[in-house]
């Protein structure tokens, strides 16, 4: 047996005990009750720190040097590759702190979510203040093995191979063009006509699930739940999918399961035969945001698909036919509405990459240490005027409460999210222009057409390359902020 | 610190594996999609060696050579038994074989599954023969350990320390008196008033809760979800019951729930100090078996209880005030009413143990080697013919293909549901006895009382005594069918 094979068979297990670990988590988020956190949260570190044993165990350095040296083709060159990526960064990450970082997440999410629903900022200080050094701690040493600086070392686990130079290049961009366009469009949109509620919840659930069944969920491997933030969880054969009802409106759920969806296909669509090697994962968290965007944003937010779905809305929620608010122009102008806000799961994609630039600055200086978290409130309130011109004063549930990544250690996440946006814009420009089927389809609701093409350029293609040479060579160039500029401008502007 | 020391963190991580096993056996049947089996299986397939690596880890065997000499009390004591006798077993057992059995019969269930609703048992043999190979094969070295015959060793791993003896003796007794008494019965009782259906699944659920709620079920550390088949999951802090709705009938849930609910407040009895030790856990599968039926027999299907809950019931199900097919003696009448029928699930307690019977006998033909699986068909229609006067013909999936035991390698278990009925009776006899605000209390719906007394005679004992001196101490003898006889005598003869 090559060096190669007992790679690929040490390999399997690794993952399936990842799968394990991957469905206990959704468990965590959706099914566990209360009074569980604590024991659950050890158990959890249990499993992480058996996880991380057999990650970083010392045997596996004589095969990776064994295998570079045999014939490989060009999947099981990347996949060795990843494997000696993860190899190299679970042995310079020490158990104890991976075990430490694994039981005071869980805490701190679990207090988060109490200290949120009551604004009580002073009580989740404390354990932030821990999480925080805990992951300090942790892109020091991920800094020293990937030879990098600190927040780069953060940005490359959750993307590989991006650096803060990239980031930069597009936010500058999008600070530059995004103000004036903002202005321009608040100027000139008008206020939709507003929609009746209560939105029954059954009735609510009953819709997105026809959505995730039109743009081609396959429910035989995945499942569709409640959970107090909406998420892609589970894993390729077993992909799992929540969002959260409010009876007083209906789009948000409908759009967070369209965007959650997009998540879903590119994990349910990564290859096959690559089951269970670190090369048949999704590429990092900016490429898997830009099939949630894509999806969202090109796809059911576009005049096209609300047109198709429109009718079904109406219907669900018992809108008479020719009443104008239930019109597809009217639920067009709802689902493209801008607007300066607080949150950034309710904002559009107009303000959406402000929240995120304001987080990505944030974060980048809680890590460097610049910002201690104490004085995160005042630091919020401020950016959030800069950039949004909305004070988030006391609220801080709505402030620097509002998202759970922090709290759950997730330092270096944020920026992916505007990353997506903007690799969105760029796949979809590229895939209508290669397959005029596809936005014909779109306003048919048939999705099979983009399905097809999001599979074999992207989602099919695992980890073969990474994010940027993938671009490169699906879509001609690397990633450039041009087309969702282009996607605003002919959306906004016309 | 101490090699006892060493030996209760070592087996706190263990522990903490097992509970992410519980879980993970939990989502497998009741959220898991069809499609995802395959994959999941292999994943539990990987999760149980990595746990079967632990717990037979070599170094262990100096650790609890060294504990032997230290200074510890009862507790410790038992405790250190118990980890010797696992740690054995584990040893014993090579871990192909735990692999092969762990993939195996989570694909025959899955199978079972489809095969059982098709009623098609030539499709489910060839998986049936390599579950009963490798079960033998198990059986084999078991023996060999524990120095036992093999179906005695695959008994002592359901029941610590019970022998085929101990299970023959009481039988011998029920064989004896069972079938007069039925006969008995069948001729002096009449048919309850039938109760007019459909009773809706939401109505079920609502009325299985409360009588959670009533019985003690903590929600704070628990789940209550739907199954194929109603089981107790989950771990002493996130404690999961199942039941399944059928709206022609509603006494099988509600009863199901009474029995889950009973095996629940055991596991969320068990001593919280001891959490996460072998000496934490439950006793075996007939001292489990004794606190389910303990609920659902002696508690829930008597006079006092089922007068208590008759209002509810009416209530749930639209039942009008003074129509005596709601009043609490037709209601009595049908929780208590006996029939020879073909399934055990839905067997009376007179019948049960006869069910039980035929397939103690059947199981241990299968582990000797005495009965192929494929002759498993007629052995059992000649069976029961035998014992309760009706044949199964080729209805296998009320015949031989009732029970998911068999395909999911559980040999030597079903005895213990008997056993368990014989102590239900044994231990409620004596509660009553000691305090006579049990009675009392279950009649006005108060069970506080009857919880007080099992949570300090049984469910905070763990593993402290094996359950014959555990019944000695507590109810003054061993295992006694007399008990259970007297039971029955006084419900069904009076």
């Amino acid at each position: 047996m090559s060096a190669y094979a007992k790679l690929t068979d040490y390999h399997q297990q690794l993952s399936q005990l990842q799968e394990i670990q991957a469905i206990s988590s959704w468990d965590e988020a959706c099914m566990m009750p209360t009074g569980s956190g604590d024991r659950r949260g050890q158990a959890m570190a249990a499993l992480a720190r058996t996880i991380h044993a057999q990650a970083s165990a010392p045997e596996l350095g004589d095969l990776l040097d064994l295998a570079r040296a045999e014939s490989l083709d060009a999947w099981q060159r990347a996949n060795l590759g990843d494997m000696t990526r993860n190899w190299k960064i679970a042995r310079a990450l020490p158990m104890d702190l991976v075990s430490s970082l694994s039981i005071t997440t869980s805490r701190c999410e679990q207090a988060w979510r109490q200290a949120r629903a009551a604004n009580d900022w002073p009580a989740i200080v404390p354990l932030l203040e821990e999480v925080v050094s805990l992951s300090r701690q942790r892109a020091a040493i991920l800094a020293d093995t990937l030879q990098l600086p600190a927040y780069d070392a953060l940005l490359d686990t959750y993307e590989p191979a991006l650096r803060t130079s990239d980031v930069n290049a597009e936010f500058e961009s999008l600070k530059t063009f995004l103000p004036p366009l903002l202005d321009q469009i608040l100027g000139r949109q008008s206020a939709p006509i507003p929609l009746p509620g209560p939105f029954p919840v059954e009735a609510q659930r009953q819709l997105c699930q026809n959505v995730m069944e039109l743009l081609g969920f396959d429910f035989n491997r995945g499942r569709f739940d409640v959970s107090h933030h909406p998420f892609c969880g589970g894993v390729p054969d077993d992909t799992r999918i929540t969002t959260r009802y409010d009876e007083k409106v209906f789009l948000e759920s409908l759009m967070a399961i369209c965007h959650e969806t997009g998540h879903a296909l590119y994990q349910q669509g990564l290859p096959a035969d690559m089951r269970g090697q670190p090369v048949g994962n999704s590429l990092g968290a900016a490429v898997h945001e830009s099939q949630s965007l894509l999806m969202e944003l090109q796809v059911c937010r576009s005049r096209d698909f609300i047109s198709f779905l429109a009718p079904q809305i109406a219907a669900a929620f018992g809108g008479a036919e020719g009443d104008p608010a239930w019109g597809a122009e009217n639920l067009y102008q709802h689902a493209t509405h801008v607007e300066q806000s607080l949150i950034r799961v309710q904002a559009d994609e107009v303000t959406y990459p402000l929240h995120v630039i304001l987080r990505y600055e944030l974060e980048a200086q809680l890590i460097s240490g610049e910002l201690p978290v104490a004085r995160l409130p005042e630091a919020w309130d401020d950016a959030m005027t800069r950039y949004l011109g909305v004070s988030t004063g006391n609220d801080y549930a709505n402030g620097c409460m509002q998202d759970v990544h922090w709290f759950a250690g997730l330092f270096g996440y944020f920026p992916t999210y505007t990353l997506g946006a903007l690799a969105a814009a760029q796949w979809f420009a590229t895939a209508k222009q290669q397959d005029p089927e596809i936005l014909s389809g779109i306003s048919e609701g048939r999705l099979a057409p983009l399905l097809t093409w999001l599979r074999s350029n992207v989602h099919g293609k695992g980890r073969l390359l990474t994010m940027q040479p993938l671009l490169r060579e699906v879509t001609g160039s690397e990633l450039n902020a041009d087309y969702f500029r282009r996607h605003l401008e002919t959306r906004y502007l016309n």
